[in-house]
């Protein structure tokens, strides 16, 4: 997105002339001064229309400005550290209920009452959506932008809680202004264009969101579902246009081809996990004959952690067929040439099964989506050779991809294992086949990633 | 209403025997054990469910348990006070973004995590308002509650937030279930029936509720409202059930006539104030020939007051008419007898005029009702006599009510006016009158009240 | 209905003078005017303009002058004769495709083309509908407004046919406006107010009613239900305000206790017979436990038939018992004194039997209710002794109600049967009770009824 | 089209062999026979359900054998001869109230109750509406189809009465399914896709149609309007995809660029007069600055009557130029070449202003589209010199449009002119410009045309 990549260029690089410095200051006063009103009396009374005020000075703000202002918001609308040194020198001489809360009133931050007030108006929750997102992007360079940072993040939490979202369907009765939307944010398999689109909601493909009450031309999250008969093992005739339509009755198999959370403003407010479960449930409602939950997965950091356990691999006996297979997975091209290369993919699906199920960073699984899905306790059912040759899916994941089945009934099992860091729920199959990595030879975990 | 009434004698009366004691607190503890399953492992990965049990549970709690149950949620859900003392400490010693952060972090009560996460369930939000609505009941039997109370203030704060509310008509066209709760709440004007009702929604009333887009069928707060020619001087008129249908297109005033707090477990957050303003702005769009925006309220506090004064009123001088015109008032049927005796009109009402303008209470108007719209912008602008004649109206207000008018304009220094705690809004007229009150002749406004 | 019996009474009575009668005369043929104007090339042009004028006019008719206005449109818009003679001795001559046409385009009445285009203004069906019962109520007295009652007839079946009906769960959350109409029409139990109402809308009754898209506050035709265990047996504990609410997911019958037709304007359009099935397919699928679909209904015409056969029943031999339990039913209070006589409780129920089951009126049941329910292809399954003891049951019904069944699988032979004159759909219990009546011995029919 | 040019190709070739006949004829018949069900005591009974099982055989007939169904039904659903002549007679000798009414009876078609009951199924409409396509399709080659053709005719216009039919606004909050049925249908100015679509529901742009209730998702008309400052002088700007959008605020003007009728089973009913004034004075009330309500419209037969009348030209004096420019328009690219030629377009524009005030055929102007307008009471305003260089705009219009303008006061008076073939409703100017055109010259109307 263009005004997104403005913003983060500005926020690196060195502003120009201390002349355009004060021009930038004084733009960024106003505002400033502009929000600070919705804790005054006015904004007390007249709330409403001093929010719409607000929000106008904010949209009229230069991008250069806006930093400026946000840094201006941290350093201005701070508890007073008086009263909160006096309320923890309270609370230590007398833990009770009544310093305690003091000492949570002193330390809340004025802007959750400026933020509150914000929203009075029709756009306010865009807006601050918005904000948090431009906050999010310049958060390195500007370290202090945490203050606000953490204040949306509640917020959003609150203000986003499960118990105000909706589920809904979206599908070709769906308006437009909403189906563009998945058009534009869609993270995982782009979608083309409306005829593209139109073959992801047919009969035999469902689409489900939730939505906001206040936001309800806004998709929060979207999820994608095909009803096929057993799982499928690679994404090409899922996302193929000219596939003929299934019957959906006739499916035994809901498979969830992709997740995208569009709302960069919401980090932090997790979506998926309900999304993914209430999605099965009012499937196997619908269709009684399906049976199955599944993902088919990229597997996004498996190449790159191949790069950073070679020299590991190198230092241990009987390597020599992985290594070989690293090294076929660096020439253009290995699919078409070693497509039925049997040893090839013995190697390559040992690694990825190993680091699927057996490599750790900070005692948490290695690849992201399985942190994701593992982490919501489903479990690692298939890896798939050949899965998806695209260029993205060759570079990240060597052509593979997995699934994840979600079992109803060992969800909670399985989320116990992952968080007791015991061993991760997967099929015999997988951990048999990561046995055969010689890294599992070492009769220990990867340690260090 | 019967439930709560019987919950208020139990959190006042001893419990009976230490047997029955006993067998409550393992009632209570086991709630108590499915809400903080709510914060577990399995509250992450399944908190619907567990939500669902949670609120299942609760509503088998017999009212004999409840308090305990509070007091349990009180005593093992709190945040941990090592942490905290040692967040204190670290602030004081660094007060940086980071030990602030981490502070607040400290002294988060788990209660607000826990309620975040009873609300995935679909009774979530109701089981809180009902059970905040408890804990109000029996907040000073139980001081510690408050640490409950606090939680779910913020908390519905934060929900009800008003960029979350929609204002809507309520008319003969809304389902039966939503009208009949008008009838149940209504706390100013008792609706007689479905005929009162129905009188009250023709063609010259009007009346709207804010909702909250998880509690479709709960209206928030309402507010009646006849469209008339000029300012209504008496509340019979506006409730004559056989009183002709005016016509909404002639009419030049809005007059508010009830105004009715629905939740009491949402107590602490403010809706009548944007009520009255959305209200009025509506109203003003669609009859562009209504320029009046006026209440026509109770004084509920002026007798008591009088009785209250009446002492320091017979120290003054020249206070003969005022203490016969309060005798008089005490009278049965004076309002029969007296009701053409200009002097007692006079002097009663001269007291009034006082009692709305200079009264005051901390410094705040000393009558609930006139700090209400005072504090939102309104002015006073007429007293009416023999305006409410039900035996309420002459208990409480001495027959009296007064209209407040909204002045578009006029609201934001009003406001000012009133928190600067400089002299109220209120036409000339009433000032006047207002001076005319022996207790004005002190020079000095009331202190002690 | 006031307005309705003023019109009646108007419609009987002798006009006043001659001057009077000419003043109404003028005031009917300015209407007239305008609704010519329909047919006039403004009506074509501007069509829903002239359409709104019409409707004014009508409606500033006083109901004095409206049979005038009636008779005019029956004067002066009819097909033209020449025409209509000019087609049918074309079409005698030689019976082409292209006469048939010819002739059938001049003996529409211009009237349709009139109504049709009143339709174009907002209120345009209310109006037709309610100049229709208008014109019915009159049209004994005069005769010639058949020609506006059956172009209406026909449009009425196009209009609302029933592939434009939508089929409506009425309940607690129906709009006030329409529940109204409910007390207001109900026909066969009358509604004492909405608390009644009320406990007929909850959880164990069901209510459904025809609505059409032009008349979205208005029921055509409803009906309630009660979901109960086993057949009901007497109406009374089924309009008990206070009886406890039952289990709807326990139910095994769904008992049909009232139905009402709501617009005597639509005479002739005929809602019951699929609303009775489209209710039991929806219910079936709901409660897939409710096995038994019956109704719960009068016998209106028993007595009065009673009273018409004695004569013929007192030449019969062995009529005894007959003629006493026939003397009895006249006694007051007889339900009182003889709630527990065997002999007069069998030989009454004979009589019913007979008269439900072979009792006939040109062919069809004498009875009014039967023909409705045994034309459906229900089947009469049992009589009721003491079932309905309220006044009118008593006088009409000699106390009984019967119940109709509809078992889905059997509707069309029954209703063959009905057509075809064979004998009606009924258990053999109740055929044999008919054949002990001693009218069931004189071999034959009872052919003058 | 597909289908539909399958159905014409088939209805124009001579059917196969003899043996293929009577297959296709046994299949018709088993048609007819589920149709004629209908009309049978089980259509009576269970007609919902006898209505399906007639679609679903409908839906299952070869396109060879629906010409044999639909003749059939001709054949054998037709009023019955004796029937009609006895009451044709009967007429005759008495043209009475009751023997009119029985002639009524006796030619109506067993065909509309057959219709109407189908409609009881959820699809019976747009069954009915294929089946009339078809029929019209082939009406020309099987002129006994005239009589299905007819009952449908009556029948639609009944049910698709103005009164039935909502105006709904178009836009990208509009579900996806009915937005590409516009693109689909679109008849004037083709729309290449969603992008081109989008363009034509911006903010200065508006879209709407005509719905029926039992028909959501289809559009049975739409209009397009562009919100303009003055009248449009050529279509290109308005279709161009890359044009800035509009502040509709400021327009003064609303420009109908686009109107097409949807459904071709619909013939005969008429919805676009209507629906040209219900949106101009929706838009009149939201825009209250636009003042001028204009088409730019095609004047689709102008080259083939200016090659009509060029020999009649001939034969008048001083008529070189205008042969001239006749010769003219049919070089390839003479828009580019002679666009500034003023000779050239004087002429031209002159026989056009002719063609569009003075031609007429059956005394009804010559051109479809100003038959239209012109008897929707507007009158023609401006002629547009090369305002659509399109192939097609150059082909049939000689790159020519023309606007014609609906003032609301003045509308009943032209269509009152237009009716009675008074003079047609235009500007001065082009009054004057038509007098320049030699054929004006002749004295009199061209008579042929």
């Amino acid at each position: 997105m263009g005004p997104s990549s403005l913003f983060k260029r500005i926020v690196n690089k060195v502003l120009p002339s201390s002349l355009e410095q004060a021009r930038l200051m004084r733009q960024a006063k106003r505002v400033t001064e502009a929000w600070r009103e919705l804790l005054s009396n006015r904004g007390e009374v007249s709330g409403a229309a001093v929010a719409r005020e607000a929000i106008l000075a904010f949209r009229g703000l230069s991008a250069e400005a806006k930093p400026l202002f946000f840094t201006q918001l941290t350093t201005t609308l701070v508890p007073d550290e008086a009263l909160v040194s006096k309320a923890c020198q309270q609370y230590l001489s007398a833990p009770s209920a009544a310093h305690l809360s003091a000492l949570q009133s002193a330390c809340e931050s004025p802007l959750q009452k400026l933020f509150r007030r914000l929203n009075q108006a029709p756009d306010g929750i865009e807006t601050l959506m918005s904000l948090r997102k431009n906050v999010i992007l310049g958060l390195k360079q500007n370290p202090e932008w945490q203050l606000i940072d953490e204040v949306l993040d509640r917020l959003f939490n609150l203000w986003f809680n499960r118990g105000f979202l909706s589920l809904q369907r979206i599908d070709w009765h769906t308006p437009a202004f909403v189906l563009e939307k998945l058009i534009e944010y869609e993270a995982v398999h782009e979608i083309s264009g409306w005829r593209d689109l139109r073959r992801r909601l047919q009969s035999d493909r469902r689409c489900f969101g939730f939505f906001h009450p206040a936001l309800p031309d806004e998709p929060l999250i979207f999820i994608e579902v095909a009803l096929t008969k057993g799982i499928s093992a690679a994404i090409g005739p899922l996302l193929d246009l000219e596939a003929p339509v299934g019957l959906a009755e006739k499916a035994d198999t809901a498979v969830f081809y992709s997740i995208t959370n569009c709302q960069p403003g919401l980090k932090g407010v997790s979506f998926g996990n309900l999304l993914i479960k209430q999605v099965a449930q009012k499937l196997g409602e619908e269709f009684p004959r399906i049976k199955t939950f599944t993902t088919l997965s990229p597997i996004p950091g498996f190449t790159q952690w191949l790069t950073h356990i070679t020299p590991e691999l190198e230092k241990l006996p009987d390597v020599k067929d992985s290594l070989q297979a690293i090294a076929t997975l660096s020439q253009p091209d290995w699919h078409l040439k070693f497509s039925n290369d049997k040893k090839l993919k013995e190697s390559v699906m040992a690694l990825c099964a190993y680091y699927l199920t057996k490599a750790t960073q900070q005692n948490l699984p290695a690849d992201s989506v399985a942190r994701f899905h593992l982490g919501n306790g489903a479990r690692v059912e298939r890896l798939n050779w050949l899965a998806d040759v695209s260029p993205r899916g060759l570079k990240n994941c060597a052509g593979m991809m997995v699934n994840y089945v979600y079992h109803l009934n060992e969800i909670e099992q399985n989320h116990e294992a992952y968080v007791k860091g015991s061993e991760l729920a997967c099929t015999r199959v997988l951990r048999q086949m990561a046995q055969t990595c010689p890294l599992a030879r070492q009769g220990s975990k990867d340690k260090k990633n």
